[in-house]
């Protein structure tokens, strides 16, 4: 009874999940023929720490760091994407998405919500080598982007060299290798004219 | 010298799973808006065995479900979807794949290739536990998405419930209690008049 109670549950949960597909992020495709949503995004970077996981600056649990990104970005089926460089919006981000996490791990068997509450404070915290990478690999693939697109979401809104690197600045914390790959893309990036250098 | 080179490799790799989010499946977004492409259904098909993987028939190794679906596909990128009740482009299919699988993770640095695709094959021969709850979470989305909009791409292509079981069944393998709840869906979906019972 119990198990068909918690499939039930399950299988709810993963209907709700499938909202995250229309939830829009300011990065675009790397052809830039339109706007990335969240559920692709999470995909894309989930790949991405299982191909580079090698480069991190510690040995990982690359599962942990996988299963982290699978769900990081879940909470904004109800709280909305909050784009990097929105002052604004994100003053009461953590809040939004702490609720949301709240509801939506909610519709979950009682043993996978706290498990999955869990791994989802762990990469919000930021503190772990899991976290650091999930974190690294999550910063990288916008600037792979945001370069792909000559400038993308960063010259839609104005955005400088300082802050990108205020913003990704952390990939180190995870990976210096891959750090030192992003710090000569926005090198380049200047360089080219399609990244300010200051405003 | 050789770690940057790798490093190189790896994120061509992952600039070319970018095009991932442009192969449009047959299926629908459960309210219905529009196709789900192929990425967005790689991460939604990787968190329901996350979610899903107490159902399973078998204790098994999840990590190794979670990244065989996060590369189940990405052969489309060279192949195209191949819609599962298309008999015609499904005779060349596994050519097409096992071709674009050879020039995809030929991008990615040798040893990472190896494992790739050893993982990929896996999930192609369906033998192992890990590869048959695989399947059974692949089918079973795509079931949700058709009951979810009354019929969808069932409707869309005439597909009747015979083919619908011949293509869900293996369901079963991976786990009896999905496919307990899946057969019940598509009674249910017959009851309702959007399945046929027969052609």
């Amino acid at each position: 009874m119990n198990e068909r109670a918690d499939l039930r549950a399950q299988i709810e949960f993963l209907r709700e999940m499938d909202r995250l597909k229309q939830v829009l992020r300011q990065s675009t495709l790397m052809d830039g023929s339109r706007r990335e949503n969240s559920a692709e995004h999470s995909w894309h970077v989930a790949l991405a720490a299982l191909v580079l996981a090698p480069q991190a600056n510690t040995p990982l649990d690359v599962c942990r760091v996988i299963q982290m990104l699978l769900i990081h970005d879940i909470v904004e089926i109800d709280a909305g994407d909050t784009f990097a460089y929105d002052a604004v919006r994100r003053l009461d981000q953590a809040a939004r998405e702490e609720a949301a996490a709240q509801r939506l791990l909610g519709l979950l068997p009682g043993g996978q919500r706290g498990a999955l509450a869990a791994l989802w404070e762990e990469f919000e915290a930021r503190s772990t080598p899991e976290a650091k990478f999930a974190h690294a690999v999550d910063r990288l693939i916008p600037v792979l982007q945001n370069c792909a697109t000559h400038g993308g979401a960063w010259r839609t809104h104005g955005v400088d060299r300082g802050r990108v690197v205020q913003r990704v600045g952390p990939i180190e914390d995870g990976s210096t290798a891959l750090w030192g790959y992003v710090a000569e893309l926005l090198d380049d990036a200047v360089r080219q004219g399609f990244l300010e250098e200051a405003p």
